[in-house]
């Protein structure tokens, strides 16, 4: 134990090859040398590596902390407000260890399982923390193997709270951080970047402030790779706290742990549980407002902010560290306020990406799953590899089954109530159900009164991108073609774009237009007469719940929808329309009928009859335009199916649908 | 021995999967099921799969015969033969097994060593004949052992002609080509296709005519896959022949062998050889104009074209194998009037492919060797893997060196002496040279009054595509600029396009400009300090003999200069400029300087001492601009270099050239 392992700036090189030693370009902003180059470098970094990257460029950051969730429903709000806060680009977050919560378990309230998520199906670099009091040696290390097992990379090593009030010493057990710090690089070598806790005021259980930070640079010396400090209340503190680690030889990055008062009880607990006094200037201000909850926030802002730019303005403070105590607002504001919030509406690819390290390459996936990246996170979490550069041939990883559609990381955000209130307390006919769909397209209210803001396989209102072909969008959802994905063609647009542009600026951003929706079996007769008018210019897929199908697509290849030139690299194409994933994400867009819509009515209940026959009876169809230059002519091929029914209609429409045999 | 193994028809099935079985579209034109889709259905496709799908589609083909070459010279006229009539589309060509020859060794006139160029080096799918008389089991084997690790996948099972004049049967060993085919079934499984050879009038040494056929129906249930006839006179003699085969039960494809007569003395000659008679329709036409091989080879035209007419308008001839003797005119004739010669302009990629097996799924590859794809394939036939969809990171596969600029399948196809009068029997000094280079882009004479058709880095006259910059590279070229290769941008060029289209109709083709050229070392000081001012839109690397060099490109990151979309498709990219590479190519890019340029002259002369002096002190450059939908500023980049250089000149050159420390 204990063994010392190399870690921190060993694992930075510039890969830069000049083999003479001469040098006139300055192309070593990325060092990963990894299979295949990825779009972003950053993925490929890890979290030391970016706070290095950051210190150097002067670019200052922050970080959120936030803590596991009671119950169940708290996980939902929790990780939906993983997914707003994380646009604001925060470097990582990270999650308390809740001895008392059961952390390590499988549970949805754990915080192994709060972190796995952020990771995972948020995207986040996260720090998952670590108690070792009271914890075995095999207990501890079986959370670090659960933890490299989930993604997780990071840790911040902790002793944690004593059970009793009074800390006893345990022979050949943790008894401090350090003895963490030494276990886990002992155990796992390099694998994890480990951050600890420093008190600029010094421990409260330290003898002394001196012995305190030496007792810091022994965990540093063991093995941590950063520090986070406890909080404090007033930039002085930490700037000397900062200044006496380094006269001792501390020289790894220190982070002020900076807490925004939000309201008069949390200060009180906050303070009671670290040991610290408020300061009198803070007391001073808040005694009298204690009742006024706003008030209170709106100093709390005020103070944060003042105290922060202190921080950075000394010139020694690299980034910020938030205890949000799990509430966007405060955090939120104190960031806009200093200029760090920055909500970048570029995108390194289309979709929202996995941090897990086993998927840092992965940069292409099926257009089905755009707006339900986490239930394709999920369903794909076992594969050994993932696709880069091209999809191939998917007919060998197999996708996970979703019979679970109440897993908390995929769970509406909508309460039953709401949902019901959205999409109709009472199905009158097929119609009703076209009209909820053309609803949430245009924005506006159902009869009831109320906007529909998802639908079962969109949990977000419309993309910027799809408000595009809002008008055509609306006018085929009148008529029950009922669109559940789309993208515009795009011949070309600046990767800057801020509605279609993604990845590094000074490239070229491309698309075929694509349609997805649900129709009926008499609109599906029609089309695929329709649709050999159209060969080859456009691919369609056509299936039934039961698997019943048409293609002019040939199985093994997958067409590229989306795609991005940018300069000195290869072509980037993040989005394809497989035809052998179609067959399991229709598995998927059906169950989404019963599963989040027809259940909530009663069984039997006309309602819950009028969502099931349209599960039964209507086709799921995909649409490729592949003329991305030309004028996108799906919207043609929609009208003219509708002009053969109606002409159908006039010859007998009978008489036809026998012709073709369904 | 003997064993039978499954092939033929239990190969093909479709892949369309359609799980209700009920039909709508045609999706399964292509069956391949590799692991990841290749643009060019057919390149994964086994010859007997080709030519069943030929027959299925009624899609008449040709096929070419030829023997290997004496000498060393002629197997490199050969090769130029293969690349001239390979672009005229045959199914396959085959080359004669040659006793004689050293058949299976590694000499460059060996049957092996043709088939394999043929196949590796010039992209054609070709038929190794083997006989196997007075052959032991263990030869044999090695033989087919050594074609198939040379990629070759096709063999033409024949008995051979006797060493005495009368047969001995020998015990245990091969006596008929039967023996053969049971051989390579009983060894090689499945692996290779199998071609026997059928007698239209019988084998002369049949007992009769019947009994031969009956023996044809035992090699085909032995393993064999198709059929070819030796050559006849008549349409008849054939069609009577394929009939008669039907009739006891050969159903594999039967294949006519056409011979154009040529001259007298050749038709005699094989005549004899084939132990047929020559009938007295043709004799009473030739014996009169016997000394007229012009009168003799336009009737064997016409005679053949007659003659082929009658076999494909008979309906169950499904293409012509043709007996070139290794000539070109008669045969391209025959095909040219019968409407099979097919100069398609349309390319499957950029570049010239490769047949072998292993190298299929191959659709990327460096632009360096645009105009040396011989030297790329051969300087990578030990990859175990080829770059398919990306090129990804290519500092794991090492290429070959480079060392034998004389194997012969690279060989310049122009002799020392016309080489010597196309670049200068005498060079007074560089600009000398740089004469040469502006001769061969404006395709003009040099002083000497001749045209400069190759130049060491390019054996072929300019691309039609090259000829698009035409005049800006003559200007560049007669400033020093020595550019050996280039592409203009192209934003979306339909994939038809006669110039700069390839592959799938219905596609949109793409370019970054690219820009390849020597340069002086004063030049290079100047386009430096130019190159800053277009970061990042050019992408450029400069480099010199001993591997001093400059670069703004990541190491790791491959730039696509050639991509194309198609329906239905991944994008394709198969041009990249990738860093890595590139050090490969600067050295034979150096080298070839030296080998076919300066080696021209004698040892120490001025001319030698020139060519030598731009080895040793120019460098190589290439230069990518990234803006591809914007006017190529390459030129502007060249100019602009001039222009400084013209600058310092005034201001006096020699103070700056210090500054920058060349």
């Amino acid at each position: 134990m204990g063994k010392q392992t190399p870690h921190g700036d060993g694992n930075w090189q510039s890969s830069k090859s000049d083999s003479s030693g001469a040098s006139g370009g300055d192309s070593s902003k990325e060092s990963s040398r990894c299979s295949t180059p990825v779009l972003d470098a950053d993925r490929s970094d890890r979290l030391r590596d970016k706070m290095r990257k950051r210190i150097e460029s002067g670019d200052h950051w922050f970080s959120l902390e936030f803590f596991p969730p009671r119950t169940a429903s708290g996980a939902v709000n929790l990780i939906s407000r993983f997914d707003r806060m994380g646009s604001g680009g925060p470097l990582f977050i990270d999650i308390t260890w809740h001895p008392a919560g059961d952390p390590g378990s499988d549970k949805e309230t754990s915080s192994m399982m709060i972190a796995s998520t952020a990771v995972n199906y948020c995207g986040l670099e996260s720090i998952l923390h670590l108690t070792c009091c009271n914890q075995s040696k095999e207990k501890i290390t079986a959370y670090l193997n659960k933890a490299k097992h989930l993604g997780l990379k990071n840790i911040m090593a902790l002793r944690g709270d004593p059970v009793g009030s009074e800390w006893e010493d345990e022979e050949g057990g943790f008894n401090y951080a350090i003895d963490l710090v030494k276990h886990i690089r002992s155990e796992f070598d390099d694998y994890f970047d480990i951050c600890v806790a420093g008190y600029p005021t010094g421990h409260p259980e330290a003898e002394t402030y001196e012995a305190d930070i030496l007792h810091l640079k022994e965990k540093v010396d063991a093995g941590a790779d950063f520090v986070i400090s406890q909080l404090f209340f007033r930039a002085d503190t930490f700037l000397k706290f900062v200044n006496d680690c380094r006269a001792i030889g501390i020289k790894c990055p220190i982070v002020p742990g900076v807490f925004p008062v939000q309201g008069y009880q949390s200060l009180r607990q906050l303070a009671k549980l670290s040991k610290l006094e408020v300061p009198e200037e803070i007391t001073r201000v808040i005694e009298p407002i204690k009742d006024n909850d706003a008030a209170i926030r709106n100093f709390g802002i005020h103070q944060a902010v003042e105290m922060c730019r202190l921080l950075l303005d000394s010139g020694i403070v690299p980034g910020l560290h938030f205890y949000t105590l799990n509430r966007e607002v405060a955090t939120m504001e104190v960031l806009r306020q200093l200029g760090l919030w920055n909500e970048d509406p570029r995108r390194p690819l289309p979709w929202a990406m996995s941090a897990h390290p086993k998927r840092k390459v992965e940069d292409v996936r099926p257009i089905f799953w755009a707006s339900r990246p986490k239930s394709y996170i999920y369903r794909t979490q076992d594969w050994d590899d993932f696709p880069n550069g091209r999809w191939g041939n998917s007919s060998s990883p197999a996708f996970g089954e979703l019979n679970d559609y109440y897993l908390f990381y995929l769970k509406s955000k909508s309460s039953k109530e709401a949902l019901l209130q959205m999409w109709g307390e009472e199905l009158m006919n097929e119609q009703s159900v076209y009209e909820i769909f053309t609803c949430y397209i245009t924005a506006q209210s159902n009869p009831c009164g109320h906007k529909v803001l998802c639908l079962p396989w969109n949990d977000e209102p419309l993309a910027p991108e799809t408000n595009l072909l809002k008008d055509e969008l609306e006018k085929v959802n009148r008529r029950g073609v009922l669109t559940i994905n789309s993208q515009p063609n795009i011949n070309g647009k600046p990767s800057t774009d801020p509605i279609v542009g993604w990845g590094p600026p000074g490239g070229y951003v491309f698309q075929k237009a694509y349609l997805e929706f649900f129709t009926s079996s008499e609109n599906v007769t029609a089309l695929l007469k329709i649709l050999k008018k159209y060969e080859p210019r456009v691919n369609y897929h056509i299936v039934n719940v039961n698997g019943r199908n048409w293609t002019n697509a040939n199985d093994m290849q997958p067409n590229a929808v989306t795609w991005g030139i940018f300069p000195g690299r290869e072509i980037v194409q993040p989005t394809v329309v497989d035809p052998v994933s179609f067959m399991y994400w229709k598995d998927e867009a059906f169950a989404l009928w019963i599963e989040q819509w027809a259940k909530l009515y009663e069984d039997e209940s006309p309602s819950r009859m009028i969502v099931k026959y349209i599960h039964d009876n209507y086709f799921l169809v995909n649409l490729v335009d592949n003329d991305f230059p030309l004028e996108n002519c799906l919207w043609q091929v929609i009208d003219d199916m509708f002009e053969l029914l109606s002409q159908w209609g006039r010859e007998n429409f009978k008489t036809n649908i026998q012709l073709f045999n369904i």
